[in-house]
């Protein structure tokens, strides 16, 4: 496996980022946190990946204060991963990467899970990009100051 | 390496997008296609990447349809790598992952590059999360339905 080149003093956010949460296992898991699984026994079935590559996702989550490991609700032994405000917060990544799925990576036939509002039962709307004022902006309006 | 486990038929959308662009040399390309990067050589300075794995990932996002190819603008001989319109609806996911780092991964101290709308000169605002109604959401007002 090639040697991985750390992107985590990288002055660019996106790669900083991905540096932290680049790995699909990795945004997969945060998913399912956000599914509200918890245990190891949840994630790994889930994901069907290798106890060892879980078990290492998981570490480097909890290592990054993405999730943080608490005692099980149910008084058993078993510990539980719960996402902490950072790693709530790549809420609006895991929609922008759920939405972009839908619109591209599905046929007409070929069905695919669908997230709803509780309260209203409704879709969630596609994730749209504004500046300061409110005005929606594309790719081609906008810029990067480099530091 | 372990053998890769294929997402590419999961009914879940977010799996799907993972197996397309969940590597995040995958991602950092796409950020560096938004930026206007076009030639091999660009891509390769930027990533810092050996260049059998960057033709790999290329030749990867290619296959996707997230890139095409295009003779050089200039009339050499060089091929150019462009966002194809799919590559372009990355822009919300790329913009998520950039705050999301902006947000949660610099100390107060540690300068980063900014995006910022050209028209106003304005920063972007946080991406946010709305039902169809309009209403924000965050991940405790949401459901997904499983297929």
């Amino acid at each position: 496996m090639a040697k991985r080149r750390s992107l985590d003093t990288d002055s660019c956010p996106v790669a900083r980022s991905l540096d932290a949460v680049g790995e699909r296992w990795a945004l997969l898991i945060v998913r399912d946190a956000f599914d509200g699984m918890r245990r190891f026994g949840e994630f790994q079935k889930s994901l069907g990946v290798a106890r060892n590559i879980l078990a290492d996702r998981l570490r480097g989550l909890v290592d990054a204060n993405i999730l943080e490991t608490r005692p099980a609700s149910d008084g058993t032994s078993y510990e539980e991963y719960v996402l902490t405000p950072k790693g709530r917060a790549l809420f609006p990544v895991i929609v922008g990467l759920r939405q972009w799925g839908e619109a591209h990576l599905y046929g007409p036939d070929d069905a695919y899970s669908v997230m709803l509002a509780q309260a209203s039962g409704l879709p969630i709307q596609p994730l749209t990009v504004h500046d300061a004022s409110g005005r929606p902006v594309g790719p081609d309006d906008v810029r990067v100051e480099k530091v």
